[in-house]
């Protein structure tokens, strides 16, 4: 049976998770978002998401994150569609992101939900239902259970992919097969994207239809060569570019992720800072690793895969 | 060995945690709290704390958490030390909201580090110290595990007591041992508070200060009491108080903490409210239940401890 | 860089862990042992292992694992490799079971490593190394973070990658990515086995050479059907069976696994009994469940794949 | 209202777990046994207890098992009671293990349940209960949480607590507040004794009646000067040994218990040999933080504490 999708969604591809520049004073730097969704775009991504767990929501106050969604909605400027994160613990703050979002004309949201006391299922269910009613736009769930400690059961997910606004989740567990059986229980009215904390080729080769992705920030023209290569199904190819790829995620699963994804881009020079307090930056042999990774991953991609 | 406080501490006694009653605005209700206050006050408590676990600080924005501050050092009016709860996962928003809190008048503040991604013992230090520097306050330090994630080392604890705002700590882990263990190394430089996972008998025959605490919104006289008792050592009659208070917990390590609390306190005729959703009210059985709590204390209660 | 074992590997392909069937009087049935390696044999398995999760070793005292591992190799003759599970807390003891199984004929173990007290990594290390040095057979290692609770990192499976006598590695958490992060770092010294926690086709993609699994005891053309198509790389075919294959997993996951085992194969006519106390049977609902997924999985079976 | 035992119990006061000295052929080493035993006595405690966890239990055989279980009721002989550590992850083997201690004549036993597959609830109380029918001598349970990954909850123990033979439990979490909820939900019928997590004076002020305790080897006259004080209700005094006391356990908490107490003993003369492997003995620097700490013990030993 193949996994086809009923419904249009514009969740597919590689969609990488952009960091957020602040400098001193918490300004947004918008001119370097600018300049990176320019080479991302270039590169040949196929959305951008501002305000992922990358891009340090979690440590915005809302008119940052207000400002990082209008400034990446401007610079993208309709070549790709732009999906803004949605995350709060409480039902009327996400209502009101995802309300704003909307105004501010992006494609989609992609929502989580923070935790603070337990809840339970139809506590979560209530949640996701409220945001997705309070849109025009299609959405995209994002489990967590890492980081938000709210984990969505099988179930849950197959009552919710019946919204009509809900078209596809993204989970960031590492367990690969509960994205297969996700995709066998909603029977094709969601999507699934994969995390950096699944290999890709191993969830397209599933029926995915493509991964957010913080790392795809620094290696966005091999992403996006991993990603043609899964959809014309040429796995040898796939593979190995896909086990140069895992080689980054690697290094970042072992440190705090926008320190790795904000040093790398450092170390390809644009000038993102340092993440946000208290979380510190790469300590020098962390960023070495980084560094070193990075360099590797330019020297190993086939000529037709760099930039001009 | 006697645990002395070389410094004045104004964290002592019962200090409950108070709730926020919002309407459907997300208005602060200003009389309800009054009255609450007033009635807590009048039943002998030593501190009030609005923005706790229990105040549901997590599901407030930042003008609802500024507004209650206000509304309650109004209604204290200085008769109680009010401490104000600070928490975030960003430095930069916790100081302004320690600040904030300062120039409104509170008396001390309780400072928690919310979690996103995971910190080194490094960052959780920067955070507090931080926070400590912002404000010419007394600060107690609040530590959640199982709400926070984060869990603060003995060393990092016995370090962070050496800085002069520094004055106490709030520990909800279930540990006891941690307690003595805390005041052992920090050699009485930070004084001891439990919490309501703690049982106040054992924590102040260690040496603990008094206790912050969410039930004892719907207890007071009853903690008060029980307070007095192990002030003055009369252990046998202190455990008769504390084993029907512990029977009150025991209800509320069921259920969410702010929906019991809530619920409890319209039983006693406060009109507080439901909690933020998507945190659902308690089901008839649970209010049932802390109904039954609630009565079970009025009618043990020794005549002296009720109300005139 | 394909991935490929410099040293001759026994560990390859579809092996059943097999159930132990034990009468009330905890004696081995060896004529159901018998029955069953059979017709996994004609099913056209790889391998046949006693003494793994489900086949309840822990549960079993040594001579009832002894009589186990003598039962099976009488019983597989030669036809197929057997593999005896190898696990203990104690150094002494697992080193006693190796050279115990080796004596009776295996042709390799799998050693766990069970958990107590924890454990500091060299300690981990010497434990697989020195059951290692006692044995002329190859080893795999076998890593259950959540029954054993000994995580292995990748740098120690590295180490352990460079004795000779260790050639394969089956690791049973849920996270796939791990499996290739192993496949990396050992640089092809072990050869990877999936465990029924991973989808077996995507082991297989990434370069594993199969899988060890108490479900293919209840689907074992099938799971030799997917082998061959992963083998072949013809994966349409094999993600056409694999997801066939996964409903049966995704049932085992909610359930006690060597009850659902047990109760599986019971529904096939294998008298193998219930699983040893205080485990209890599956529920009348259980069994249903279980029964229905092997019926379909027979019906769904192509012509070919089923019994002569 | 008093918490009051209608049935008389031979599990109270301090009750050592004795470690279990095996030479490198595994043979238990009675002479040592006889020694540790005689002294303990000496020193007043109420009760010894092989096959704790302290005495490594899970690392022994059978065979070392019902040693050690023989070569302690013979050094004991009669002086004060002995209760047996029962421990299996399977019904008949626990079963098999008190049938067995019984018949040497020990006094009683404490029943813990290893853990493999997770049970339900049911499960876990056929075990202890079929355990308990097995027997004709009083029966503590044992559960740890960390070790033995088996929660019991409130009303299991509650339930349990009307079997005749059950008379006691043990409760090695660290949550001091649930010893009290045992203490009400059970009303008398069974006692309640601390582990070493917990702050034994806390405990007994509660209602408790003693405490299992490994590191009670090392320091067992202060360990029962603290339970006479306690029972005098002398509470400043209990205080005072309380707090050296504890300082012992944060020791042993952050090392390998087993090789602390073993460290701790060969310090004090006790030629008890390392931890079984793979457990490596203490490192020079815990091994220098114990020394120091039994040195610090006797040094502030009061005269008549100290042996003659």
């Amino acid at each position: 049976m193949a996994m086809t999708s009923a419904r249009a969604s514009p969740f597919k591809g590689v969609v990488p998770y952009i960091v957020t520049p602040v400098d001193n004073f918490g300004v947004i730097q918008a001119e370097v978002v600018g300049r990176l969704c320019d080479d991302l775009i270039d590169a040949g991504v196929h959305g951008i998401t501002p305000l992922g767990s990358t891009g340090e929501y979690a440590y915005l106050n809302q008119d940052q994150r207000t400002r990082m969604v209008e400034v990446t909605v401007k610079a993208v400027a309709g070549r790709v569609p732009v999906f803004a994160g949605v995350a709060s613990v409480s039902v009327e703050a996400a209502r009101f992101q995802a309300r704003c979002y909307q105004n501010l004309g992006v494609d989609g949201i992609v929502v989580a939900l923070d935790s603070y006391f337990p809840l339970g299922e139809s506590e979560i269910e209530s949640y996701f239902l409220s945001v997705a009613d309070a849109i025009d736009l299609p959405m995209a769930v994002y489990t967590n259970p890492s980081f938000q400690r709210t984990d969505l059961s099988i179930g849950l997910i197959e009552r919710m992919s019946r919204h009509q606004n809900i078209r596809a989740i993204k989970d960031a567990s590492t367990n690969t097969g509960r994205l297969l059986s996700i995709m066998t229980h909603c029977e094709g009215r969601i999507d699934v994207l994969a995390a950096s904390s699944h290999i890709p080729a191993c969830v397209m080769m599933l029926g995915g239809k493509g991964w957010f992705s913080g790392p795809a920030c620094l290696a966005p023209r091999q992403s996006v060569a991993l990603y043609n290569c899964c959809v014309e199904q040429r796995w040898p190819e796939a593979l190995d570019i896909q086990r140069q790829l895992w080689s980054v995620n690697e290094i970042f699963a072992r440190y705090n992720l926008a320190a790795c994804i904000k040093g790398g881009l450092e170390e390809l020079g644009y000038p993102v800072g340092d993440p946000i307090p208290p979380q510190g930056p790469l300590n020098r042999q962390a960023r070495a690793e980084v560094a070193s990774v990075i360099a590797k991953l330019s020297h190993g991609t086939p000529q037709r895969l760099k930039g001009v």
